[in-house]
């Protein structure tokens, strides 16, 4: 019988865990002999002196082991993406219609928003009706139809990373190598896509500020899915200003909506595009880029990829009509301009505080129980680089309570930092690995 | 409102915390409105950043606001003796009634054993009928009527401390500077004792394993109980072996008195001494280093320290006949030899290995819950330097079980390591500040 606050020194210490310490550590919590404290402290100890690549690579497996896995039959070519989760993020709502148009086949299983930054399945349930939690029959019944399904982590789909995640996210531990790459890829697995593509986000929004702290990640996120049979591309993007327009989760559905009828967005499509082309050309799809820059693109303006939005959400019981129709999508009553404070070049955008700031309208979560307000967010089209005039107008809160939303208007006005010199804008697209 | 995951964020990134956010922590914490879970997680962000030394003293002052403070007559010129802790430490049980003797006015409250470490409140409940747990009142008169007493922490002493040093305890957060410097300083501080000494133990038996780390403590414990009004010193001592021949609550007891009573005990006299001169000069009841010593002699050779004990005990409702009469104290039923395993000079003797080993046979506590065995323990004479030969008995197990007590037996063998060229006696006192 191991001894956990031996097991929690020796981590603490700077010393490895090994695959039955491990095992026992986290079965131990799962079932309920390990209280959350000890957890807490032990992923505390990892957020310190972290953990060597095969340690890493057996609590990935560990993580696995703990739950149910899903498979599909080899000759699918699945192919999921992943974000590593940023302001605006609503790709997965575009990227996965577009390679389903284009004949790729998507199990997608997402998140929901908490902290700064906003989830997937808070976005596609602002459309009426939908659901995104079926059984795993159903999932692979939709996918095999649609081509693709996005749907929520089953209870039975890697419980342990369920569970920590939640835990990590209240004890102040996310942003630590080893446990986001066996919480990512623990799922990405078990999920059971052949393929993966991840959107690993860098910048000031986003959970990886560096570079080089989003290199050493996505090194050890390829290096975990490779030795677990999964082909894992990564794309590095830029996440320092909030992604797209529109930022909030009906608002966010607008925004894909109108991007798939054919409108221009470009930050949208420049990331879109680089992330559809990895997977086009994993599965095989497309034998080069310029291939499956050519299918993409004819997705998007022949309607193709509309249609599968359309027959996604008529498949997860949603209203498909919001894709002809954009006012049935919910909109908060009022808006608000933002004025800028301040004359010169956008040099700065602090996504991180505009994505807590929304939270102040339902446009996020606090904690897991918070209700959500569908049709609140923010219109923010002007990004780092642009000229703006102090007093002019930068952009619009949508709020159910103007006095509220009056309040966030002004804390996302002071989100944007100008300089007196012209700035460049930024690229998206950083690196590739 | 703050936000108790922000907080344990700006301590895990090094950033000090300041006294508004120390006190909602911790009284968020005590209110039950931060969970375990959260506290757990600071803590171990502490122990990996440390603190700032103004941090340490505000983290002392905000446990000592969180109780009440038991306050003596400013003209008692109270002092107290701390110690950090060691396997066989039995020094407060004669100190108190020697310095008491001199005239000293000691108000101790003391722990109990956890780890491999015994407890003072253990060692004094084997005396048949003794009890600790008195109201601040009674601890008063107690300490009135016989110059000391030593009781329990009550509910109402330094909560914090209590309830944050119990998580400590199972989530390998002990050895921590700062937590440690904050919880020796509250108790001794809201126990009201004008002047302290430090009895900070060092080596492979204490919690210190070098004078350096030893040293940055004494100086954080002196600091912050000046900066509190309280005098300071602090000795330190030797904790390579086991303090003095007996480990056991009855049976250290039973030497407790036999010291007391005139025989002879080099480990115990010597650090006895030291910390009694500290105390006899910083109450000012001697100039002198000399005039200390001759004081405390005269003490244990009248008997007057004998009679302060027995006066001790039967005030705590204990049978003080156990100082005239060894044979009342508890002793296992069983004695159990103890053959050395190599031949050569004592090396090295696993203190920390043997108090864990004694746990087996109820010397010590596993969990708070642990029922003690008063009567079990070891009885070790030999100390590093001394010579031994393969097979010779090198001490006694005192067990209620035969098999438990060998096995107890054959684990303390082992912790005995031999060389093959003569080695010194190690000094037991090693600095003082």
């Amino acid at each position: 019988m191991m001894n956990p606050v031996e097991l929690i020194i020796k981590k603490r210490n700077g010393e490895s865990l090994n695959r039955e310490e491990l095992t026992f550590f986290i079965e131990s919590y799962l079932s309920g002999s390990i209280p959350e404290y000890q957890m807490a402290s032990l992923l505390m100890a990892i957020f310190h002196k972290s953990m060597e690549p095969d340690e890493i690579q057996t609590l990935t497996e560990v993580y696995i082991a703990s739950g149910d896995r899903i498979t599909f039959p080899k000759d699918w070519h699945t192919v999921d993406k992943h974000s590593t989760g940023g302001v605006g993020d609503k790709i997965s709502i575009v990227l996965a219609p577009i390679v389903a148009a284009c004949g790729g086949i998507i199990p997608m299983i997402s998140g929901r928003g908490l902290g700064h930054t906003g989830g997937t399945l808070d976005k596609l349930e602002s459309i009426p009706g939908l659901r995104t939690d079926f059984s795993d029959a159903a999932f692979r019944s939709i996918v095999e139809d649609v081509g693709f399904s996005i749907i929520s982590q089953s209870e039975r789909l890697v419980p342990a990373d369920r569970r920590i995640y939640a835990l990590r996210d209240v004890i102040g531990t996310v942003e630590s190598l080893p446990l986001i790459t066996a919480s990512i890829m623990s799922k990405k697995i078990a999920e059971g896509a052949q393929n993966l593509v991840i959107d690993l986000k860098v910048g000031s929004g986003a959970f990886m500020k560096t570079i080089q702290q989003a290199r050493d990640l996505g090194v050890m996120l390829k290096t975990v899915g490779n030795n677990l049979n999964q082909k894992v591309s990564v794309v590095f993007t830029n996440m320092n200003s909030p992604l797209g327009n529109f930022i909030g989760n009906g608002l966010e559905i607008f925004e894909c909506i109108e991007y798939l009828q054919g409108k221009p967005q470009s930050g949208i499509h420049e990331i879109t595009t680089a992330l559809a082309v990895e997977m086009l050309l994993m599965t095989g799809i497309a034998a080069s880029k310029q291939e499956a820059e050519t299918k993409i693109l004819h997705a998007i303006n022949s309607g193709a990829a509309l249609g599968k939005l359309q027959d996604f959400i008529t498949a997860q019981e949603g209203d498909p009509r919001v894709c002809e129709n954009l006012s049935l999508l919910p909109r908060a009553a009022h808006q608000i301009p933002i004025y800028a404070e301040g004359t010169g070049w956008i040099e700065q955008i602090d996504s991180q505080k505009i994505g807590y700031a929304l939270i102040d309208i339902g446009a996020g979560r606090r904690t897991l129980d918070t209700a959500l307000d569908y049709g609140s967010g923010a219109y923010l089209p002007l990004k780092i680089g642009d000229s703006i005039q102090k007093g002019e107008t930068i952009g619009t809160v949508y709020s159910s309570d103007v006095s509220q939303g009056e309040m966030v208007a002004r804390k996302i006005a002071e989100s944007f930092k100008v300089c007196k010199v012209p700035k460049k804008r930024e690229v998206m697209l950083l690196d590739r690995l």
